[in-house]
């Protein structure tokens, strides 16, 4: 049994990670913070948890959380996740980060896509990105894991057999991505009030969405051994859905070569066999049909000589609390799939 | 052709009305005014409007409105249309108010239901609740409209005729109604956050809905000559709705004797054959079908002795921005179906 | 373990079932049947199963499935259920039918809500109706399960402790129901067709929706002792809300003598207090907040003298496969909460 | 006063065309046909639409039509539009097609996507494509119009610039286009039952739309004049959004030289600057802010150096039935917009 933490409480990835976590015979929760000061129960601030969970929030407090908790699973805004994460490894917490603060390995290029600097660059090297389909073995002996971002997630297990295997020109890859509100956080703006998004469809933060480095160092990683270890670079539009969860990726790509939807599709396959978590489909998939699951549903089309992969998950699970849990899976020797099926 | 005002330009009701006097041969939107500083263009606040009208909003001036215009649509918020409206009317012009500050007869009603006293009794005096299809006589000559509310104009439409014929008890009257996210307007907050309120239904304001007292001071007054005078008393329950728009209630009414479904079909079809936006249908009516419409559908069922009425309307349209529009034709001596078919 | 079959499964209520069972430690899904000729796997029937389960539908046989399993849940439409019942319980199957078959006690009842007459009436007589909460006892001996309604479920648990106690009238009890589209099946036809019913409210079948006498008789039983057991008379109104998943019922009843919402909810507190899927809670509920889960929420209110309850559920788990499994837990000896937190 | 008919008066199209024929002043429909035997009311069919007209839809008879009405809108299925376009051609009237029957000029690759031959190829040679964006000459003297499908207008809006400028390659267009329901017509299935697309995205068609060719088409003689006349080719990627109207296009091409945000946006305000319906927009369009409008709103973007439009409109107006009217009005001699404001 592992006792953990969820440091801020109050968003909807805390709220899954909970869920999940009371399913889960080798977790225990055993403290949760948040910023509010009146000590709100975990059910007041999510109905849902009501009858399961006996449990009322904290300030954030390193010496609690190191007290009570081998794992913190730290569900904060960026900027805030790296002001504690020091704090929390120095007492020996093994942290899985949420925010995006771990995930960009320069601290320049963090500072320039969220305007501010990095303040923890030496969490920077110990940081493990936490997309277990790719970092398999890196993730188990990680103090402090990154948990990856949900259109990073999308895209790059979307492209990662095309780039590692260099079937596909480095520049010029078109992600276009769409993802349901939540995806959005809990804090109401007009942009994600019911009557303005309900109904209606656009793209936004076109060519300056911050997923956009996150794809790319990871598929330039994923490349590094082929292509010359030529970058990676994509041109990423999200479009916000009028629907609760998922995400869905539409990647466009020119192969270098000739290919077949048939070898691709194989290629598909052999890639994710090890990975239970990823589902290579004939048909063209629907987030329904991952949505409140840890899956990637993907499959591979051939059209007029391009290469598209559509690639779809759940934003808040596979994106977000799920691969939590199943990093923590990972470290701590469980089954890979425990409480995600 | 009559020059009109939008006071308070920033909501769903100035934007549908702006739509519907843009569509009027006999009104010319010449003034629209905002508390925002830095006028901002209609058709900024309300991208729908783009290539249909080009006016930047002021800071509301009574001098610069009675100068502009001779009809003034306040779509305000409580307490501020009584702020401004004496202003107006001083100086002649002719207000029709969607807030519900002229709504209640009695300002001690008032201050109970709205927490703050009414600041302007005598304005109260000149005010004719506008509902045309039961004060169509009164609202020709008034220069004080009191636009009715959308839940309001929903119960009042349901129930008018079964009052005004003495035909049901009093008090213990049910509505049970149900109202698209859009009426609770355009200011972001958690339970109108698109995932807290997307695939979610909810009762709301149990017993406390500022609705309830116009609902019973209206029915009071279509029931004051029969059934010995006596208060109509009712039991409002709202629920919020994932939809943008409509409003649906069910009532539930005892009879004081016995009633056939086809009798009560002919009184409806029979009280409102003057009212072209009063549908009586033989189905049960759906919301989608008045919706972006000024009508309002309803019908009649008995049940084990009880009487069932459904009615629904648009609650921006038929219950705000078009049964003002409505109003004002009645006002200005056009044929009342201008702009609304 | 306990070896399962589903008989039926290309609904809604099949695909829940089996997510459920895949999670219980004490189930194996051994056979699952279908109408279609081509031995459908169920992950081509219902997408979100791929990954999970490996298994081909296969006609129904009462050998087949006496052989391989000791429970079956029907998943079939009415009328069908009763025709494979009797042989499945004469090979020894304990049966969990989840259609309306063996619901009505009384076989003129069913004939006449149901428009054929019942074909196993002996079966009548052994099935306990499954709704825990009220059956507890009769549940686990039992070799034949009427599985409840969602509406009914709904209705009933807002209802029982009032009834039990006979603090309200018995007749003219309003249940205004509102139901989320995935309570209507798969089947497509043009009212659940997405361009009719997406942004749209409507009630239907008032006054004759199948629901009510199992409503009525199950909450004449639970008063039988009380009120000179008179039975119960309800008013049954449902609207099809445009969400998936929820049912919400606003339940008014008039009480006998005074009341006080104070002790209506220490008497709900009270008689739930050994359930662990009903949450009495001080909020409102969101249908949401009990969405993917077995819980019914629930809340009590007093206006005007007349008691309000107002009660949720998710009308494919606690209302179908979520209750179906509750029954089975207790059948087998289960913990009753096993597979469903 | 124009007299029409509307042929094949049961689906979405056809009610949105009754409705903005209602408000057209210059027009007046005489006559609806429908297969159905029975005579069904318009308002029957569409509920929407009681109050507003009383008429009851015939079956189809090419004499009737000729004497009632100068015009005739088919909102036929294709096949069935060709079926009925001769025998109105014959006796006289002009014909405004909404199938998609004679949009492709050549009738062997109308038979290639279609899978039947065309029957009428001297109609296709009689046919003006209607989108008065770009054929505004042709139009107001043709006797059959070929209105255009809803994703062709808005993708033919976002790149006719560029082709006719000649600014882009014309191979490797990259459309990834997003729908509302309501495009897919108002026949049940399952693919549009609303539990199974409501909270869901998915592709569909990938690489075998039927608008592909026409979009090809369309923009190969806009671009015949320049880029040596080359053909056009794109990659199209329809995907279903749960929404009931919008259409919104994501449109990626690769520049032949240099190019600035600035310099397109100017190219396509001047390019559409007498285009009454066309908007420019500086911000990212919503579907929500060109919905129940007749507008197509679009920009245009750089990133890392190719060229996005990201384009929008109602399928069911601008997409449909509010260019038809546009058609209408060009052919008639009212002004473009009339009915359609």
């Amino acid at each position: 049994m592992t006792d953990v933490a969820i440091v801020g409480a109050s968003g909807y990835t805390a709220r899954e990670l909970v869920q999940l976590l009371l399913r889960h015979p080798g977790a225990r929760i055993r403290v949760a913070t948040s910023r509010q000061d009146d000590a709100p129960r975990l059910d007041a601030m999510h109905p849902s948890l009501a009858g399961r969970i006996d449990l009322a929030c904290r300030p954030f407090d390193a010496d609690l959380v190191a007290e009570s908790a081998r794992v913190a699973f730290l569900a904060l805004p960026h900027g805030a996740s790296m002001a504690v994460t020091p704090e929390l490894r120095s007492r020996g917490v093994r942290v899985i980060d949420l925010s995006a603060d771990y995930r960009l390995s320069d601290p320049k290029v963090y500072a320039d896509w969220y305007d501010h600097p990095h303040t923890d660059p030496s969490g920077l090297d110990e940081a493990v990105y936490g997309l277990p389909e790719l970092f398999r073995e890196a993730i188990p002996p990680s103090g402090l894991i990154a948990n990856p971002g949900c259109y990073t997630s999308t895209s790059i297990l979307a492209l990662a057999p095309l780039v590692s295997r260099d079937l596909i020109g480095r520049s010029g890859i078109i992600i276009d991505a769409k993802s349901g509100v939540s995806g959005a956080g809990r804090s109401p703006k007009l942009t994600t009030h019911y009557p303005e998004c309900n109904e209606s469809l656009s793209a936004y933060g076109v060519g300056r969405h911050r997923h956009t480095p996150e794809i790319e160092q990871v598929l330039g990683e994923v490349g590094r051994e082929t292509g010359g270890g030529a970058p990676v670079e994509v041109i990423f539009t999200p479009h916000l859905v009028p629907m609760d969860r998922g995400i869905l990726a539409t990647v466009y790509a020119e192969p270098k070569g000739p290919v077949t939807e048939h070898d691709l599709m194989e290629l598909y396959r052999e890639f994710y066999k090890a990975c239970p978590f990823v589902r290579v489909v004939g048909r063209l998939p629907s987030t329904k049909d991952s949505a409140y699951s840890n899956f990637c549903d993907l499959t591979v089309r051939v059209v007029r000589g391009r290469i598209l992969v559509i690639a779809c998950l759940d934003n808040l699970l596979k994106g977000a609390a799920g691969v939590a849990v199943q990093n923590f899976n990972l470290m701590t020797g469980h089954e890979e799939t425990t409480a995600l099926f």
